[in-house]
């Protein structure tokens, strides 16, 4: 029905016969002749329709916006005065010679200049789709997949699908859960993720695995979450860590470079510590140059309790975040929202000192809290910060988890206000995360998955010392956005075990949870590790889309609804009674 | 941690130093040397353990079958007496200097010998996909796939994840549903397939989509059927039938000539009617020479009520089936058997006759029936079937469907059983299909989908004579077994309403079922067509495995159960709660 698409004609086909299929973009109607701009996947191209054609220019006047088309004519050249250097096929248009309407629109319910709600934009997702912003996009998300399969394959791993009617998986959010019809009162649950499927596969002898996969999440959505999310998940054996994230790292770095012309370069690794010190994050956005710069061991002396108390504090912390140079920019109001920024994240206050002069004590600083300090205690730390005047600085002091939090908040909220925050790529590796972190009750809980194996394989060392334990696992990090994590997995069965155990699953609930994985480890498990990206970020920070519905082709709401197919929906009665379940009334 | 695969070493690596990972396959003591097979994932190599070099001798005296260990060592040439050429790898042995035991193996609950359930085998499946054959298919299924996906993506198809979390689809089985927690009291259902979303994508311009996706159907199993399956799922706007059936049908040759070294050629096309007519079935099996032949005028005016009454009802029909040259191979007992056997689909009994000479009447033959026909009735058969001395024939008398059913399956069985069925490959196209079949009720069914297109695309003919109409459809057969089937979609709205209502969907439960579809069909909807292949069933028959269950990784048992992980399981009261269900009581 086509010999071309719209948007590939250029000066090489004028004089040739070309027949488009598309839709009328725009009409106009100039100098008595009908002008229409026709759309298809790849672009737009100029079809010109002339009065000496009659029926067909009669027709051409019966278009209306989003009509699907056929039309059959010669590629012409335009006159040099016409070429329209924003568009792609700008030197050429075409002179129509047939025209059929495939299918009529009727006015279109979505507002051109897109001022649509999400809401509309998803239920008439169809239209949406149409932009060339959106169509672009899953054109690009295509190509990720495509270069991550043939880069996967060469590498030798093997694309296997898992499971998903599945039993509850460990990763700690909701599962959804699917009744079962054959084994009445039972439930299957989707995956959160393949993670145990994967290791499976590694005791299956497969060696090297590799999915593009959905996982869910029945978890009360943010911005950033879906129901459902796509995993490029891999697994491999007799690999270490350093091999995993090398193989990974190059996919990435070859990925950037195909498709964006962007040399990522080595990326960096960061120990978790460090970067909860320095950026109080364990994914910093490494274009924002500004740190965090500890100053608790300056102010354990002070009057101020509010710095005195965390200072002095082992589960505390004080930082200084220095904003170089905009202490003139930043109002007392601005300051007042950034107050109220911190709040959010439990910080009760934020301190800040403009300085105007250095080595001078508290004269060369303007601040609240300058009154309850020492000029040697101001200048050591305008010094360590290595402030100079015109630079502000804030301070966060409270708990270690939100000082971090708050300032590492903080830190990205100035640096993209204030245009400190760098254009460009910047990943980083980050590395040694401690296995373990304390609930409030004491409980160790893992910061991973409990499949993560220790840096130290040896399981009573683990025992003994389990919060000093780091994990053998690897997040890779992209402009402050975590793209993927992995780590190397347990394949011994005392080791499996203390884990378990270290995380206060009694050997009962182990069995009944996990007991095939268990009795899987007794086999001869090899070695392996591997990782998981989510596709929907990386292609969201790939496209420069501003968030992951725009980057779906059927995303739900942030309530996980479908407008467009008014999914969920309700169950009729026979189909219920099949699964042995009712509804609860409120 | 390895240089090279164990199945990769050729008399190209001797005297190299390699390092290799595995599973001991298989441990001889021999001459006083210790042998053991290595295993991984692309075949075994024999490695050889020397006394003199001490502890690792001593070690490799503790390796049973399933340690997963590390070797290192120099590769050699065999002796020319000691050369395996059942092995890949039989030309070389590698000499170890170092062993290391990666992990240990208790003795495997599977028996070597391969007399395992099929429950042992999926409860212990890691055990069993380290079996070579296991192995060697799923890595095949993962070169399929990535064959049909550069061949998609190398002819403009684009790669787009639809949603698993979605609305009840028409299909007609049984959908899974999946209750909301936000929604309370609806429930998601997992897509049968994404025929509805692939339709909105040609709304949306997309132009060309494919996916590889899981779909959901909780059917009651038979032996080919899981409740999760995979599609190669593929649609386009602008191309006729006969398009898409020509770059599906390329996609298929290459795949056979590329993987299998197979030319199919090009597929014939066969009517539905034709198929129904020779084979009985619309999925025939050609590589079974045997056909129908169509008796029902030659036995009009007979006593014999069995063939008279089908033979005499519009809804009858009167086949033969010659088995050429089989009158003496076959037995009574065996006549019996085929008569239990079209029991199965229905036939109350299946007549026979044996022939002895052609064109001598009754006394030609041997058959319970012979009675009641004249010399010029069974010459008219005879010669009909182009019967020969020594062949037999069976006769189904019957109604239409239960005669196409029985006869199809019994031509089948009498094929395979008696070497009629030739080797080799032989696929097909099946057109032509009738728009509807009618139900006992009268009432009119989709023979495909709801969105199938009619040939003609005018709504009034259709209205007016829906019974006659024919689809555009069309499905590829190959060697008996359905790959796949699409067809031509309506783009019509008037079109998609008729359809809708001779399907006795009122308008009410149209809108409420497929409004959003109807809405859609408003806006320049392209003309468009697509097709989906199953991907399990192409794989099980390009690898000669005798299930799909073989060719998945984790499938479910036949009451859709996984004996490895226990799903499905029980589900805790507070998920349940939150979900607002509640289990009823038997």
């Amino acid at each position: 029905m086509r010999s071309h698409y719209c948007g590939s004609l250029t000066a090489l086909q004028v004089d040739t016969e070309v027949t488009l299929c598309g839709w009328v973009n725009r009409r106009r109607d100039l100098g008595g002749l009908i002008f229409l701009d026709l759309r298809d996947r790849e672009g737009l191209v100029q079809v010109v329709c002339d009065p000496d054609e009659k029926a067909l220019f009669e027709l051409a006047y019966t278009l209306r916006n989003e009509f699907c088309i056929q039309v059959k004519g010669k590629v012409r050249a335009r006159p040099a005065s016409q070429v329209n250097a924003d568009m792609a096929t700008g030197e050429v248009e075409v002179y129509a010679r047939e025209l059929v309407i495939l299918s009529k629109a009727a006015p279109v319910p979505l507002d051109s200049n897109q001022n649509n709600s999400e809401e509309q934009r998803l239920k008439y997702r169809y239209l949406d789709l149409r932009r060339p912003v959106m169509t672009e996009r899953l054109k690009f998300r295509a190509k990720v997949t495509s270069f991550v399969r043939n880069f996967m394959d060469s590498h030798g791993f093997l694309d296997v699908e898992t499971p998903m009617l599945t039993r509850a998986t460990p990763e700690g959010a909701r599962d959804y859960l699917v009744p079962s019809r054959t084994h009445k009162g039972k439930f299957f649950a989707l995956p959160q993720s393949p993670q145990l499927f994967k290791q499976l596969l590694m005791m299956s002898g497969l060696d090297r695995y590799y999915q593009i996969v959905k996982c869910f999440r029945d978890e009360d959505l943010r911005a950033d979450r879906q129901p459902e999310f796509t995993q490029i998940d891999i697994e491999t054996s007799f690999m270490t860590a350093d091999q995993v994230m090398a193989v990974t790292e190059q996919m990435i770095r070859e990925l950037f470079q195909q498709q964006l012309q962007v040399d990522l370069g080595d990326f960096p690794r960061m120990t978790y510590a460090d970067a909860m010190r320095l950026y109080g994050s364990d994914k910093p956005d490494l274009r924002n140059p500004m740190q965090l710069v500890d100053v608790a061991d300056l102010l354990k002396e002070v009057e101020f309790k509010v710095f005195s108390g965390p200072a002095n504090d082992a589960k505390g912390r004080v930082v200084a975040l220095k904003v170089p140079g905009k202490a003139e920019a930043i109002s007392r109001k601005d300051i007042d929202g950034y107050t109220e920024f911190v709040g959010i994240y439990g910080a009760r206050g934020l301190a800040w000192m403009k300085v105007k002069a250095v080595g001078q004590g508290i004269e060369g600083v303007q601040s609240p809290v300058a009154k309850f300090l020492s000029d040697d205690i101001v200048n050591d730390i305008l010094s360590r910060t290595e402030a100079a005047a015109g630079d502000i600085l804030f301070f966060g002091a409270d708990r270690y988890s939100v000082v971090c939090e708050a300032m590492g908040a903080l830190r990205l909220k100035l640096g993209e206000q204030h245009g400190l925050t760098e254009q460009g790529w910047k990943p980083l590796w980050v590395v040694d995360f401690p296995m373990f972190e304390q609930g409030d009750d004491g409980q160790l809980m893992a910061i991973h998955h409990p499949f993560t194996s220790p840096v130290n394989p040896d399981p009573a060392a683990l025992q003994q010392a389990p919060e000093q334990a780091l994990s053998n696992a690897y997040d890779m990090v992209l402009n402050g956005t975590e793209l993927g994590g992995g780590s190397v997995r347990i394949h011994d069965p005392v080791m499996q075990a203390t884990v378990f155990r270290l995380l206060g699953i009694s050997d009962d609930e182990a069995a009944e949870k996990f007991g095939f994985l268990l009795e899987a480890l007794k086999y001869g498990t090899p070695p392996h590790a591997g990782l998981a990206f989510g596709l929907d970020r990386l292609v969201m920070l790939m496209t420069g889309a501003s968030s992951i519905r725009d980057v779906m082709a059927f995303p739900k709401t942030t309530t996980a609804a479908c407008p467009l197919t008014d999914a969920p929906g309700l169950a009729n009665q026979a189909q219920l009674a099949e699964l042995m379940i009712e509804l609860k009334k409120e």
